[in-house]
């Protein structure tokens, strides 16, 4: 019997993964295993690069979780810059291009995994394709931004966007002693954060001696007479110098090929799934960046670029190719990050998508200490949470604070995974000692607070 | 109209957060509350004892949440150093025994909680009473074994008790510069978590210079000539000699006045209570480390003793008196503890409350790190899964690891309360960033490889 053969596009995690479990699951005489991947390294961490720019992390091959020659040694033909350029849904075949030999080739599937990750925002602004203008969403990239940095001209370093790209690569770049701004169009850091939030966020960044300029939006890379990049100007008739500019602006699903080939997308942008990761086309699979997952909370098709769905989604894919069942249960949206000695959480719905799913919330914010007040090294958290009207189910919530306090959102993401509310959380049986935490987790101080909000506005209900 | 009169015995978390609430929701007018405390501090946080040994808390005063003259400014009468020695249910009085002036008195109540907390455990064994032997277990016990270390003499401290408190008061002495050895009967420390995951502790323990003696029972205080405690004997021959002899044995709750009043007591030995906290005795309530409460998991009655029950049976008791309406949703057994930098957490069922609860279970155990792999301070992680056989529903996890480790023991415990299965576990939408968690999170790791175990015994079963 002629083995069935899987063609995977993209050769990060979630590619990957599904090769992975897919090949674990079925021999070579029953599948063959081909991953096409553009660049030169598969299963890198992209969230690592800003450490490796930063220089906490040494090397580039520290970022990678498994090379190319691991995989084939695994039995999966990896072809590591080879481009895949187009798909043919009728024929069962991907075109690939070979980048270093220039020659194209076709290649047959009987399963296909799209898993082409995404590409990142670019603002279509005069001098955003100049030299000196850097993206960070590859190993690549990191490569070229790195070996820029450590000339000893670059001084100033402008960051555009405030995400938590932005705001990593921010540090990164403080921590190499360089003169750090960074500008966003929106009134706060981190536009998935709540406002109040994010002017805490900014507080703090700006203590960490970065520059934010917020609520502006970028206009033009101005660029010298060498055509390199040399200030960023705002719609404020502001102008910020620049010896390197940074595009920290997020990112986009990258279905261009799929679209063409016509595997069907979503409402989103993203490609549409069912909860296997299978596409709308038979024997088509998709997984990572490039799919469109449904909010638990919202109900709603989301986007989600991250490392860890994109794990999950390919391993789902992989065991279902595989033989098995996997599902993948959707997101919260829960994400974190750290600038310096600061960290910032959150999940679930912020107050605008809240809003926008059409859920009404009460709010409430508390101050407390990631461990017993009086212990050594207590350190301040602050934890918002948006709660329900009338149910009092969990919505959201947020997380700033120091060392400690952002890890916690994983409770509250186990909370709103099981849709408890906020009521039922303070029955919680977390852990306690005073090197921990206090006596009251802030956790429960502040679902205790949520909940006499949700029921002094049930008081006050007409 | 005459107000109602709440009569609470016990000055500590579990009376004081009941008295607090039931002051708070009702006024003068209404409700007078009179608290009595055999010590002369409220509201104090009895696993801070061992951070006020070790020095890392400065004063004894950090320890107390809310003083007496605090309390009272709220409108509590707290009498201090006052001791209940007697409840009369029919005249509707307790007695009440001054202790500096030496005096009786009857006081008559409407309303009575019962918050006694709990007495230590001693062994009867010979010199069990002698000088330079030491409880920790009130803020008068702490300050007691503090003056004694401050004597220059005091070189080695034996410490009878290898659970939380006795490994707590290890360190202390370690911190201090003490020679320390613990003595437990059992054969790892810690006896609510296995023995596997004990032996890594032991391990730790040992590698931090104390003397851990496991198996073997304690059966004399040897004393010297002044009739103070010079070494302590083991059923094995064994003599350790000490200076000072801690007892760390845990404690059981203190229901000797409730009992002879007629409060019934549960099949655990802790008073019973209902969801509101009201004993079987009309107007009478009960809270804090006397009750027993309801494990959810194995639905059993268990006593834990710990503030954070304490403090939320007490609140909910406070609640219920002022006319409003909570419960206490039950326990789970999760606890943690940090000794010098080993950090150990449980939640859930071990293997041995598995058993005898008569549910069984398959486990599994991954080592991982706290950060991404490559990210500087990763630590190391263990965590060890028991899910349930066929539903795979999670009953137990453990934890041992370094800074960063145990806290995420609250993943666990949330997942438990709300009896996700390992399956369930694995799709959590946990946060990541290199700095706070791999890709997969240790708890993702864990919960995939117990899923695959819950899977082969499936395949395997008969």
């Amino acid at each position: 019997m002629t083995p069935e053969r899987l063609v995977v596009i993209g050769g990060d995690a979630a590619g990957m993964s599904a090769a992975s479990q897919a090949r674990k699951r079925r021999d070579a005489d029953s599948l063959q295993v081909v991953a096409f991947e553009r660049g030169h390294a598969t299963s890198y961490s992209a969230c690592g690069i800003p450490y490796w720019i930063s220089g906490v992390v040494a090397g580039e091959k520290d970022l990678i979780a498994r090379s190319p020659q691991q995989h084939r040694a695994n039995g999966i033909d990896v072809r590591t810059r080879t481009e895949v350029v187009a798909i043919d849904l009728a024929a069962r075949t991907v075109r690939a291009r070979d980048l270093d030999r220039g020659r194209e080739y076709d290649e047959p599937f009987d399963q296909l995994v799209y898993a082409a990750g995404s590409v990142p925002m670019r603002p279509a602004v005069p001098g955003i394709d100049a030299a000196g203008v850097h993206g960070v969403q590859t190993l690549d990239d990191g490569a070229a931004l790195r070996a820029e940095l450590e000339d000893d001209r670059v001084r100033r370093v402008v960051i555009v966007g405030g995400g938590y790209i932005g705001l990593e690569i921010a540090e990164a770049c403080k921590v190499r002693g360089l003169d750090v701004a960074v500008v966003d169009r929106s009134p706060t850091p981190i536009g998935t954060i709540d406002p109040d939030i994010g002017a805490v966020i900014a507080d703090a960044i700006r203590g960490l001696g970065i520059e934010l300029v917020l609520g502006e939006a970028v206009i033009e890379i101005e660029t010298g007479q060498d055509g390199r990049a040399v200030a960023v100007r705002t719609d404020a008739d502001r102008r910020l110098p620049a010896d390197t500019v940074v595009l920290g602006l997020g990112v986009r699903p990258d279905v261009a090929l799929a679209a063409q080939a016509g595997i069907p997308l979503g409402t989103s942008g993203g490609i549409a799934v069912d909860a296997q990761m299978r596409t709308h086309v038979e024997g088509v699979w998709a997984a990572g960046d490039c799919v469109e997952s449904v909010h638990r909370l919202s109900g709603q098709r989301v986007v989600v670029a991250l490392g860890t769905h994109a794990n999950k989604q390919g391993r789902v894919a992989g065991i279902n190719i595989g033989g098995g069942y996997a599902t993948f249960a959707g997101v919260i949206g829960t994400a974190v990050t750290k600038v310096c000695d600061l960290e910032a959480a959150r999940t679930g719905l912020s107050e605008a998508e809240a809003d926008s799913a059409g859920l009404r919330f009460v709010r409430a914010t508390v101050d407390s200490t990631t461990r017993a007040g009086y212990f050594p090294g207590a350190q301040p958290i602050k934890i918002k949470m948006l709660a329900e009207k009338r149910t009092g189910r969990l919505l959201g919530g947020q997380i700033v604070g120091r060392e400690g306090a952002a890890k916690r959102i994983d409770v509250l993401a186990t909370a709103i995974w099981n849709e408890m509310s906020v009521d039922e959380l303070l029955g919680l049986d977390l852990s306690y000692a005073p090197p921990f935490a206090p006596v009251w987790d802030p956790v429960l101080v502040a679902a205790r607070k949520a909940f006499e909000a949700v029921e002094a506005e049930m008081g006050s209900a007409p």
